[in-house]
């Protein structure tokens, strides 16, 4: 249950503050160029500490590569993996990787371990596993979607080479669209020891018509599965989503001509197969549940007790769930991509 | 790609117009006693021509159960399975069962055999495999959800046992939260040769703390990919859902005492895991595809053409959708539920 | 765990004597032409009755076939599937399909009810699922197999177009391998009152070099897999097989020349994966466990009893186990080209 | 293509020259205690360079735990994994882990970026993907098998506890069944500059009654499909085996009695699943494919090579296949075990 995918597949391990996290990516086609350096920069994105709204916890998140590739020089030539290499190819075997955990601070969540911190998977890991690593949150914490990032960088210049390119930007933070507030609006929370909750739109262009399977792999399908597989979110909605339950067939039914769809209320998926249009969905996440506020609880015996969160954390999740949201978007296109390899011209 | 789930499986097969549509139940652990009269109950309610928003489609929908199950006396004797038998014991073996397709007019459908219905599939179909099944969506069809309402009423009568319960209904038709007027609502856009959208809320009760998988197995993941996987879905939320993203976490969290939960904003879910509160979604219908008005679309060559839809079709899927929703739910729930017994005590 | 292959799946249900026997087979390409007469012809095959060796029980076999495919004529136009079609055309749906059991004689098994036959899997059903379908073998019965050989020949048909041939024939029947004597050593046994048991050897030509992937997804192993599904196998190997522990490197490494290998120790099959050579596999099946001399045995309350099996059995599974050798090679096969697809050339 | 198993999964990562293989470990139950001082002599028992018949490369083999482990005190609380720790405590989260590879000499393998080995993948992998890693087998390299002998640790483990225990030894060398003459046998090939194949046999004890599942999960297959995932493996047998094929069915029908079965002819598997008895396989290896006799080949160009191996390379395979298979055996049973939780007794 570790494992995302069909024929591109992602197994990701690792607690947020154990030795490192990391996964195994399989099903990548051999042949294809990657560049390291473009993984290392996505990585980067989603690493707390650039910007408001994000964690100050400051992490190098290096990525290490373990196996499945070659570098590659210009002539096409493999050749030994360095670790400054950017472009190596891929063999068609699984690429192992792990990123250190370097900045880790176990210590800091020795008060952690018997209290369950409201908002959080504490009391339900416990319940289901009957123990827990506290440290941080562990398997739970958001650190574990840094393996996705670099799944979905790789999936992402392969879909390139196919004319698809993948965009996911916050469109909402805390009930407000106007992005120019965006910044303002998380500081308020921050200062107020308070987080806010926040949406993602993400679009896919150039996807050709026939992506994405009936009756149990439709394109939708996956990509909710995937959106849902990242802790916060609480919403998927594609095409005009949750507003068509108000609309009538007239106004919903996207007309076709001969030069293409005259709208796109559909969100480029019709019956779960990609209709050639641009894919459009949005994504929300709740707020960071970590927050400076006293919260109620109880221990792991089941007394009262009160946590408040001093650590460091995004007031708002949603920001670097974009580029989450992006990894994931891509990784469900590839495997899109290649299962639909079978589906005719045998 | 026509199989769900991981250890508790449904795979479908059946266009609407072929003999019959039907599927194989794989999973059910041996020993089980299933009333085949509520499963026909569930496929009754599930069958068009019953109320006002639905098909007068007329079909027997008539259950026939080929496999995995052995009828049972009130002593708990095994025997032979007849036609007419109630109570049945399951084998451990999987179940096949089909249902004819008796009121299948294949021919009324000769003239979308070059003609792409806007809002359907037709198009979409043709792209990826470069032909289809005309006959009334074919594999796209609604019908094929007769076969999960099965597999969901088997894994309902399982859940049972155990104390859960799952309940779903429309909670808005056209825009309207209101429920006296959704009769209403839907006899205006028949009427007016339209349709109309609609939402389902389920819930489920009873859940023990403990189901769900991480990561890659979240318990609202499964719920969201059985819910994208129906037609005409398109959004899907779980407690508070995209509300969330208007609220800040010292509203967000759900405060813990000895006694519980004293909020349920997360919707029964930590870290994609049930926390024992009453597990939430709520699931969006976009408006039948099919209206008698006229729309705009191409044919088979590229063409400009028109289309009307006087076939008989429900004016709001959501209707019919919501048995479907549960039956998903309950086929998600009993997975989850045969997946988490290897999660401890060993 | 009634489901084999990754991209092409068949999915089996059905006991041998309850309804019907049949399954789903998922994956197959769409707009594949399909002789339905030469399924048949392969099922008449596996039929029983047809030669010494093989039970006199006397079945029709029919095939139904409830989905994923319609008729197609000379010129390419698809309609609609009649019970006598020849020529069908996949549309990329899954293909439902039964055979009824029609000559079932559960009266004839009400003995074996509380008693185990020893060889069979009366005892470990019952261990396993705490009950079990007594007539006749229920789901361990090898009627089972005849859905394997609908799927095989569909398999084998899109095979053939890519110029891959199967054959599988007997080498082998009670410790004789001269062809000429199997007639005579079966019909020996069956006059004792006994069984016997035999070899089967499948050879694969028109392979391309390439199908197969490692690590977990070696030709070998699928094709393993696959054969130790086949109830009454006991021995797998392939190439020089079980030969090569008593070989040296220097006689078994297959040389390689510019026109080709020099040998074919291997099997055809390198590293898991295929070399361009032939593929060459035996199988081995023990006797029949059903015989009509007495057998000391146990009831279900565990008390001493005898058994006699005076039903109507094959005195050697491995004649007709040819035919699904034959049909699970197939699977394999197409399985390992449709997996293949992605392999390299994105 | 990397993973194995259902519930317990491995999957696998790594070439045996690239800077480590490794892998994650899927679906172990919460809450029990590994001994990783018993994983690491599980590794060292692998390694070569140890004994008569194994290969001189010198390789720590030491075993890095990334997660899913938290180390245990006597107490049994949980704490902080050390790199000097012996006894942890499964979280229910994945274990990834690492093996470094310390010793590879890539620049040795130069001479083989253009030559094909004949015995080896070297050709099917670059005719399957286009390109390879050269160095030392790459992906197909025996080193890979280091990742099973850590999650056959780990299950062999958790096996004990219910009292399963797991014995994997040489039976064959060369053609001979003397244990005495192993060595020397060996020793013979290898000064000839040739090597030898042999064959293990696998016991399995303790397994209740019920493990394993029909029709395409049955245990015979299970361990089949694990065996054959192993390099160089051409034969498997359980029970009699091939035997088989000469006997009659009056021989080889393993009577049943109140104190439990009279021979074991079937190897403890009956109809797919386990019958309580001891199960017995057999699996058969090809000699080592390198030798420094100097063999007859291609180049990548196609044109006559030859090619001899100076390597440090095993003789005889089947020495530390031992090992290989006996893991194999303890992932397969740990995960029949697992599924097999959701037969009955919902």
């Amino acid at each position: 249950m570790n494992t995302f995918g069909n024929i591109f597949r992602l197994t990701s391990f690792g607690e947020s503050h154990g030795k490192a996290i990391g996964g195994v990516i399989d099903g990548l086609p051999a042949g294809c160029v990657i560049s390291l350096r473009k993984v290392q920069e996505a990585l980067d994105r989603r690493r707390p500490g650039s910007r408001p709204g994000v964690s100050p916890r400051r992490e190098s998140d290096r990525l290490q590569i373990l196996s499945g590739l070659m570098a590659i020089d210009r002539e096409g030539v493999p050749g030994e993996l360095l670790d400054d290499t950017d472009l190596a190819v891929t063999l068609g075997t699984p690429v192992g990787f792990l990123i250190p955990n370097l900045d880790a601070r176990p210590g800091a969540y020795d008060r952690l371990r018997e209290t369950y911190r409201p908002g959080h998977a504490d009391f339900t890991y416990d319940r289901k596993y009957g123990l827990r690593d506290w440290r941080g949150g562990g398997r739970s914490s958001g650190r574990e979607t840094a393996a996705r990032v670099v799944a979905g960088s790789f999936a992402s210049q392969l879909l390139e080479t196919k004319g698809i390119s993948i965009s996911a930007s916050i469109s909402e933070i805390g009930g407000c669209s106007d992005a120019a507030r965006f910044d303002s609006i998380i500081e308020e929370a921050r200062t107020a020891g308070d987080s806010v909750g926040g949406a993602v739109i993400c679009r896919i262009s150039g996807v050709p018509a026939g992506l994405g399977e009936p009756v149990f792999g439709k394109l939708q399908q996956m990509l909710a599965s995937a959106m849902f597989s990242i802790g916060g979110v609480h919403g998927f909605e594609y095409g005009d989503g949750f507003s068509l339950c108000g609309m009538r067939g007239s106004q919903a039914d996207d007309r076709i001509t001969p030069e293409g769809f005259l709208s796109n209320h559909c969100g480029g998926i019709l019956g779960g197969i990609s209709n050639g249009d641009e894919i459009i969905f949005r994504v929300g996440f709740k707020p960071t549940p970590s927050i400076a506020l006293p919260l109620e609880t109880i221990d792991r015996q089941g007394n009262t007790a009160e946590v408040k969160t001093c650590g460091r954390h995004d007031p708002c999740i949603a920001v670097r769930g974009a580029e989450v949201v992006k990894a994931m978007a891509a990784i469900v296109m590839l495997d899109a991509w290649l299962v639909n390899l079978s589906a005719k011209d045998f």
